[in-house]
């Protein structure tokens, strides 16, 4: 948690209503930090469905491979979350830890060690000692209340300069559905702390492959758009949970992904998801800027992403950004490095509205000092025209700054 | 040019002997810099062989399409090198531009402007006006010598701290021959500077397919193997090439890169080539420490390079070594990402000599003040074992500092 909040952060926290059928508590455990909450519980009063993203990293944390496996089972009962350690790279000790703490989580909640769910950020390479848990967690589970979800997203914050936390509203059915989501950041992976993680929970009552197909598929243009530093934490997940308390409105259980009663549900889902997904770009570290980089005209969809992303991630980009210089070189720069169909005379590129390049080379009409405004916002939009094709893509990404340096290099020591 | 040496430079310049064959000329033709030479004309007397290795980039610079068109025919004349301006993206304009160097320099030299060949390095999208050079070749050309070679590689520089160069020698046939090199960086592209230029010239008698197949494979482990910041010019030029003047000497013409009599010479290229690829990261923008990333123990060499990139890539991992922080979790983090094979609990992690996790966790015999000790030095060799097969790789990067950022985010404006 950071002195200074990023002046990229929302003006003011959504209103987050209560979620029926889940409730929340937050403890101070002395994982890591001191005089601030660093644990949630999150429980579930009747077994809720749930669906999982987690990260690509072939060195994954213990709790990610404790999610994975349990996430056959489908039904969740309890989420176990700590900041201040990830319980990543700790070997035979992370899955002690992972075990302990899930066997002293179904305790308190009265349900099967499969049902429980469990993430950690924080430290790598530190064993986490879980024993710390076994005694709040009791506790935690009998205070627990609906309205703490600004409060949840408060405890597992690491780097993070401000609690992140998105709602929506839907209906299926006729039957009006919420959906709150917490998250956190800060850096793709934050220091040697580690990961973005972010938890969702809905009212509505959809079967848990229903509810893994939506995630899946609404965290492509959300989640895996954002790019803080290309670094990929060994910790990242989301976990989508719907508890069924819509059922008691009418709501008809939805089975499939594919049901066309979901439709609005999928879009405020979706929304939820960018908002989140934003926020954690918006909270990068050092971040000053955010950049929403939208490629078009590439070979495919798959091909335009790969540029989009290999332009957010540059970091002579990035560092233009920073230096509010309309670099339009370094575009050129990584579009070429992407690996990607491009041909360097059918290339446009802009600055908000303003075209800086156009058919390989610079725009004749191009007006420096109106470019140099545009550079001057808070929120940048880049565009580049491919020319060869229909294939779209939107990522988003903040600028490099001399504070990411030092809040990097100064981290751990 | 800057004002402030990297702390990492050679403490002295190599002496550069004359290559026979070849000489060298500069001059001032106010391409964008003020008070500095920033053209070279390298002229050979007679008709030397040539190879040449460039970006991958697909949007490569007018000079790189010039000289690609140009190396099948494989003999060389001349070479016009600029800095200043990397007339990439440049359209037809850029095009033009080289064509009317060529011309320019064809006459001065009496060759055919398919013997010419050129590079730019400098600012991308700017056209470079090519009527500068017109004025200058002639009596460059008249005024060329073969004692130069440090004045050749001050007149390429851009935001190199220092001018690289390097000389080798070896024996073919029991004649010796001789190598020279120069290069300039200084990112892998600088600001909206572009670019790594390099350019070797030995006296031997090589066929060119031969010297070709030699700069392919030396290429590999040296200059493809350093990066600054992961991002790619589009006019990364390396060229090689060969006067034949120790035929004079009795050396017999080499055909073919199979010669067991090139043994020697291959050592000291690829030796040259090393260390010219060293001093380009040594004086990597805003670099503070060299870092030697060793990858043994991956599935193969192509994965082990794969893993030992993705580690000098990391922005944690760069930030972490200029905070001079043994964070061997941002290490985790690296392999994770990276795509290849790796098993958590097979891994180990030396900074020099001291390791500092095996079997996936945290080495209990690793004492932090002697890791720090380690990561107090001007060069940080990190070793990473995958415990998986026989593959390993090296790569050099530098460390990623505020300087950093300073240099790339202020430069253009």
């Amino acid at each position: 948690m950071s002195e200074t909040v990023s002046p990229l952060a929302p003006k003011s926290y959504a209103e987050m209503p209560v979620i029926r059928g889940v409730s929340m508590s937050t403890a101070a455990a002395g994982i890591k930090y001191k005089n601030r909450t660093d644990v949630l519980l999150m429980s579930f009063e009747r077994p809720a469905t749930v669906a999982g993203v987690f990260t690509k990293s072939k060195c994954p944390s213990a709790p990610v491979d404790f999610c994975r496996s349990n996430l056959g089972h489908g039904v969740a009962r309890g989420v176990v979350v700590n900041s201040g350690n990830a319980n990543a790279f700790t070997g035979v000790k992370g899955r002690t830890a992972t075990e302990l703490t899930a066997k002293s989580a179904a305790a308190a909640l009265g349900c099967a060690e499969n049902e429980i769910y469990l993430a950690s950020t924080g430290v790598i390479g530190e064993p986490l000692d879980a024993t710390k848990f076994a005694g709040v967690l009791g506790d935690m589970a009998k205070g627990a209340t609906g309205d703490f979800w600004l409060e949840a997203a408060k405890a597992i914050m690491t780097t993070d300069t401000y609690p992140k936390v998105a709602t929506r509203s839907a209906e299926i059915g006729g039957v009006k559905v919420t959906i709150n989501g917490i998250a956190k950041g800060a850096g793709m992976i934050a220091p040697d702390m580690a990961t973005m993680l972010s938890f969702v929970v809905t009212d509505a009552d959809i079967a848990a492959p229903a509810l893994q197909a939506l995630l899946s598929a609404g965290v492509e243009p959300t989640f895996n758009s954002v790019t803080v530093d290309s670094d990929t934490s060994t910790s990242d997940t989301l976990l989508l949970f719907a508890t069924g308390a819509a059922a008691a409105d009418g709501q008809k259980k939805v089975e499939s992904a594919e049901d066309p009663a979901l439709s609005g549900f999928t879009s405020a889902l979706n929304d939820l998801l960018k908002d989140l997904a934003l926020q954690v770009v918006r909270d990068g570290e050092g971040a000053r800027k955010m950049v929403e980089v939208t490629v078009v005209g590439a070979e495919s969809d798959q091909a335009a992403k790969k540029i989009a992303l290999s332009i957010a991630n540059s970091p002579l980009v990035k560092t233009a950004v920073a230096g509010e210089d309309a670099n339009w070189g370094r575009i050129v720069m990584a579009v070429g490095k992407s690996g990607e169909m491009a041909d360097r005379d059918r290339l446009a590129i802009w600055f908000g509205d303003i075209r800086v390049a156009v058919n390989g080379e610079r725009d004749p009409a191009y007006s420096e000092a109106a470019t140099t405004a545009v550079m001057k916002e808070q929120d940048i939009p880049v565009k580049v025209d491919i020319g060869l094709g229909d294939g779209r893509a939107t990522v988003w990404t903040c600028d490099l700054t001399k504070e990411y340096v030092a809040i990097n290099g100064d981290y751990r020591s």
